[in-house]
């Protein structure tokens, strides 16, 4: 008999999740992603702030399944998915399913002003985060030769927008940067002088946090010399400058991680969408009117069984792909009737979040418990090299963030990319 | 009184080993790259075979001299240098010298035929070597779903032209990745099928070394499964296509190993330069009419004092870098009355040398000895992680190392720099 095909489309923490929980089952799947790699995006600043190489927060998706024979793996990009014909198209071909589970994540997200976008990047992939990296370590080799003033205070200046835990960790990588590796390694500027800025329309950073936490991640930033900027819409962005209600802001960088957006292809889906785009869902996460399709992670627009609106975070994105797998697997060996009867419903469980600071400086809430400081961050260490995908990737960061821990310094600051001019 | 200035151009292994000799002499120094970084190029190869990531292999240029008061560093492309003005030129800006060294390295050489570049890129920079490890993983990915068996030969298919240490390196290296890395990657492709190419216009490989050693390292290579073409001219590359004396091979994927040249610049100094482009230099590595100029490293041609031409090989490249050094320091302590007089002669000292075929297989010559197999793989990893820059580097390329050669895995098999469509 023809095993049931299950369609998984992302490899992010709902697909791989997902797709690991299909192990040993009686289904094919087919897991398509148009990067050949799952990325820990929780360390992508790491990455953009050169403490951390590209390799070493990324995981070839293929070889995290090399094990699981009833999984393949396509490395391709989905066009589109036809709920009626139960047919997945990319690029390069037509695949039937029997169930498809949409886990296709968010990218950066410009609430409508996408022409801020090539002035503003944000931070989703390897290779954003190999490009700031190169941007910023660009803008402090032209201000050690640069002879105008103001245009040196440009190129020092580093402004990031939104005040989530993305731009609150990116914050303060950037100034510990300029502060304490990058300080001895030029002659001419000192980089104490950079000068970097979070800003967040709302009026305290980490707002998902309870308001002590927010205050004490603002005072810890600040001692590092970020200048935090809250309650402050941004009302443009241009080349090198942002329009601020109370002025403007001149950097030569300017990083966006004030909001997502999901993918265009869900408006082409013919489902029901919320105003970022994300999929609504039954709390069962199945697509209204069609039980075998299925959101997870953060495409999906969820409200659970307990009535919360579930957080675009990755335990939530894991919960979900997990959820999905094993209601497949239960429906799989005891098939419906006629129509789906009354199924698993999901349930978020949460752990709690945690944003990191700097050295030794962390926030955490977790259970009711909240924690700062040193043990927040070693909490924060602990959890995040426990669920690094991959055995060497878990030592070799490690010793690498020892290394920087101790010695202050950033081994990848590496400008690559630059085009290559016979001299 | 102002110190002499040295102008050091170039931040490879002849550069760094004479900017680091200047230290606590009474000279100023300016070292000048157009990149940020020294690379560590023989491992380069690593890089482009997805064993480890780039940053591993490189060192900020900064970072290197940051203890190093009198050493500034300029990220910047030369673009002349002018022996009677003594001044060097650059994309930004003129700088005076009271001695410059050229050691600016060579790029990958066609001997005249620049038109096979775009089809057979060389190994240079860790763009190189992203760029090669990025089109070597698509063409598997691309195989996978390939319905034509032809075409899922030529995408299966690397031929790396040039039997000397860094085409040895590379085929070993592509070879164990598709037979022992990749193989439970693929579900529709069975990656002992693909076809590694070593083609050398040389009667046989590794010509520098003793005959029996070339005859370990080919069959050596053989066995693993390469293909060895030896006394095997190229007639012509175009798109995927090798065309040889006896036949044509076509290949995804073609790299170029076979020769280098010196950069464009050396022809514009009005200097006497070897048919590669190289400076031809005296034997105390001066620039003929010249003394207070130099050239070291592989852009130099040089016969030493033994009558010997120095080879291209890293260690030369450091002892020419000191020996410039040493030669300024005592000139500046004993100035030169009116002409220089008769100076300190630079005389090449053979180390060996080695290259590494694949696990545990490698070859080494030195001092009249000669290695194969185990022996001279233990002493290429030793070797190799002694001389690389940086601690934080050797221990974290020690345990991928070690990861790879216990587990037969490559975790840096990343796919990045592909565009990334919205879907």
């Amino acid at each position: 008999m023809k095993k049931p095909h299950v369609i998984i489309l992302g490899g992010g923490f709902a697909g791989i999740e997902c797709g690991q929980a299909f192990k040993n089952k009686p289904v094919d799947v087919t897991l398509i992603d148009r990067q050949n790699h799952h990325l820990f995006q929780p360390l992508l600043y790491q990455v953009a702030s050169a403490g951390l190489a590209a390799p070493e927060i990324a995981a070839p998706i293929r070889s995290i399944f090399s094990g699981q024979e009833n999984v393949k793996v396509l490395m391709e990009s989905v066009t589109g998915v036809d709920f009626d014909k139960k047919v997945v198209t990319t690029q390069e071909s037509e695949i039937p399913y029997d169930y498809v589970v949409i886990g296709l994540g968010v990218k950066t997200g410009y609430f409508g002003n996408d022409e801020w976008a090539e002035h503003a990047p944000g931070l989703k992939s390897l290779d954003d985060a190999t490009r700031l990296r190169r941007e910023v370590l660009l803008a402090f080799e032209k201000a050690e030769v640069c002879d105008d003033p103001a245009e040196r205070k440009k190129l020092m200046s580093i402004a990031v927008v939104g005040g989530g835990p993305t731009g609150v960790e990116l914050a303060g990588a950037f100034a510990e940067l300029s502060r304490h590796v990058l300080n001895s390694d030029f002659r001419n500027i000192n980089t104490d002088e950079a000068r970097i800025f979070l800003i967040e329309a709302m009026p305290r950073l980490l707002t998902m946090y309870d308001e002590d936490l927010s205050d004490y991640t603002q005072k810890s930033l600040e001692k590092m010399g970020v200048t935090v900027k809250t309650g402050c819409k941004v009302l443009n962005v241009t080349h090198q400058k942002l329009e601020l209600e109370d002025g403007d802001i001149e950097a030569a960088n300017i990083v966006w991680a004030a909001g997502v957006s999901a993918p265009g292809l869900t408006r082409k889906l013919g489902v029901e969408t919320d105003p970022g785009g994300r999929i609504k869902v039954e709390t069962d996460l199945s697509i209204p009117g069609h039980p075998e399709a299925f959101a997870v992670g953060d495409i999906a627009h969820c409200i659970d069984q307990a009535g919360i609106r579930v957080p675009g975070l990755s335990p939530a994105a894991i919960q979900m792909g997990r959820h999905v797998a094993k209601l497949i697997c239960e429906e799989i060996q005891n098939p419906p009737a006629r129509s789906y009867p009354v199924r698993r419903q999901y349930r978020y469980f949460d752990k709690g979040s945690m944003a990191t600071i700097g050295r030794s400086k962390a926030v955490a809430q977790s259970m009711g418990m909240k924690f700062d400081g040193f043990i927040a961050w070693l909490m924060w260490l602990f959890i995040h090299i426990l669920f690094l995908v991959g055995f060497r990737n878990r030592i070799a960061v490690l010793i690498q963030w020892f290394y920087s821990y101790v010695r202050y310094r950033r081994g990848a600051r590496i400008i690559t990319g630059v085009s290559d001019a016979d001299s």
